[in-house]
């Protein structure tokens, strides 16, 4: 994947500055996800892995909303007729958006104004950062629509971010979670206007892509796999990967720079 | 078990609508918990993993308070004399309650007033949804008995619920959580009033009855199994979990109802 | 170790009712840490486990900060020169203050002036509770000397006190939390002045030294053991655990002196 030339089918993508942006771009419906946008993002993140000139990523949806999920008449619909491993085939595919998320050692900047909800709430959760208008409204709405909260990992990941009993109340019911409440909870980092909203979750990605972008896809990495981890073991694998961390070029750069009273101007290698 | 004609001996129960409500009953004491009232509720919880007409589940206290927990001459004084397997004994079979609490598909609402410590603030902590009076006072009072912290799971659940750092100050000291700051640290999901409290908790418990229970019941188990799994097997799990769902009749219902721009009626299977 | 007696070399330790203080004290520099600092404090901690007169342990810093963490000159700069080999020794070593901390029985109140950041911020968050003032500055500021967040735990221990958002944010960023921010998101346990601050964190370590201790040590070693047990282990595992806390003299003083209606004289056995 060239990130300067790359044109995705089902998003919009734009390159600038080491910060990719991902828009859902089908305002019409609130920016649904259908088959092919689930595959072609999940093929996207996975090759995140290989192309280090993309150093933060922002995901976003167009004209005030940020997704509606889960098209009811594109996926609804035929999931109802589907057999089992046609089903299993589906929430495998979704799933493996959500750990291509997570594995891509990208931070990933989720930019939530209007609806977001089901897959799209998904996509925000699966995100490292969150930034939200005050007329964001998420909704885990899988039980509204005759299904568990347990989907793309939801019950694995919210738990984390806003605390056991406050996840079990959103994916018991469907409820939307407002934007101050998500905020006060610990789902959105921060909130910002419909007006700077682009502008904060831009100067966000920007900070991340300017600073050691080894490191940082090292403390995603760990963020990941030390998540079902002992405490020792733990630590011990942060000695690991804090010590390799310490052979970079960036890290000399910023003793370098302290010593001579300048910035550091970090390089990722 | 017959829900519609279950009489237990060591505290209340009645059903209606498809919702179970649990009344710890002796006022006198404000609701103590005691070797036989242990032994009934586990039962009860076991079996309904069996009994499906029963939707979701209330747990509440009579006269204004929720419990006081182990009872100081029932529980405390035997206990004092007891030898090592006599304790063990003791101590698996409040454990056993957590777990058949964690353990049934149903949801469980805990409605909170007035004192709620030991292994009642445990049993409040067990449950997946909270609601409670601004006078409810919680206490995970076993260090002032001169017991550890770690008792029925709160070393496990609590920190899930509230952050590891709070849940500290409440398993080394022993102090009252307020109902305010409760709710601020998401141990509480809502504050009621005394008038409402009931009213609120059985609006809850019916709007999650009115769900698509055998989804629900899913939510639950994965909210469980995937407290220790690694990130990428949850997210293989809830695919799983989730393609057992599509196949419900309730998953049809909703397509269904949403094309024909009515509200879907969940049957739980 | 000898209480009483112990002088160690490169911090200040005063003993007094069972409580260990422990000060940080370089405060031209706002109290870095050295390569002997840090192994002195590892020692110190893991010989904790065998002196149980010791209760409680306060942390802290000198002259109004807490610490400004590995020092520039005497740690970043040799640590630039160095071979893997030489960097693991260092960073396994700086984890095993963290471990050392953990394993010890003893809670660890922090007491948080001032500057508190880099393996400062990591001292405060092994530490069981924390107060703060509002004057103190918090940074996990790893990235910005182009590490990775991923430091003595970090990514493992932040995200259970404060949420898996908010921490990706303070590991990423390497942003300053605020005081009132880290008491909202539950990393500080309660605010005080600086008059106070010292006066409270001896307050609540003479709290809990007069507490059941053996008992104590039982609720710290749990919260470190269950982290990442499952559900149904982790309450049998408190079984277990408190069922020996059954057998300890304190719980006997305690239900005598309840049913004498005095307040328990805790014994530590």
């Amino acid at each position: 994947m060239n990130p300067e030339s790359f044109k995705p089918q089902h998003f919009l993508w734009h390159f600038d500055g080491g910060v990719g942006t991902v828009t859902l771009n089908r305002p019409d419906r609130m920016n649904p996800l259908t088959f092919e946008s689930y595959a072609e993002m999940r093929d996207m993140f996975r090759e995140l892995v290989y192309v280090p000139e993309v150093k933060a990523i922002v995901v976003t949806g167009a004209a005030g909303n940020f997704s509606s999920g889960g098209d009811v008449h594109e996926i609804i619909g035929p999931l109802v007729e589907m057999d089992m491993p046609g089903l299993l085939k589906f929430t495998r595919m979704t799933g493996d958006l959500v750990k291509a998320m997570r594995n891509c050692p990208q931070p990933i900047i989720a930019a939530v104004d209007g609806i977001c909800v089901g897959a799209g709430a998904i996509m925000s959760m699966a995100s490292d950062l969150r930034i939200a208008t005050p007329e964001a409204k998420t909704a885990f709405l899988f039980n509204r629509v005759g299904l568990a909260g347990c989907d793309m990992g939801a019950c694995a990941i919210l738990p984390r971010i806003i605390g056991q009993g406050r996840a079990s109340e959103l994916l018991f019911t469907g409820r939307t979670m407002g934007a101050e409440e998500g905020e006060r909870w610990g789902f959105f980092n921060k909130l910002s206007t419909k007006a700077d909203l682009m502008k904060d979750a831009q100067d966000m990605a920007a900070r991340l892509a300017s600073g050691p972008t080894f490191a940082n896809g090292m403390t995603k990495n760990q963020l990941n796999m030390e998540w079902d981890m002992s405490l020792d073991t733990a630590i011990e694998a942060e000695a690991q990967a804090q010590a390799i961390c310490m052979q970079t070029k960036d890290f000399e750069r910023a003793y370098h720079a302290f010593v001579a009273k300048k910035k550091p101007v970090f390089e990722g290698d």
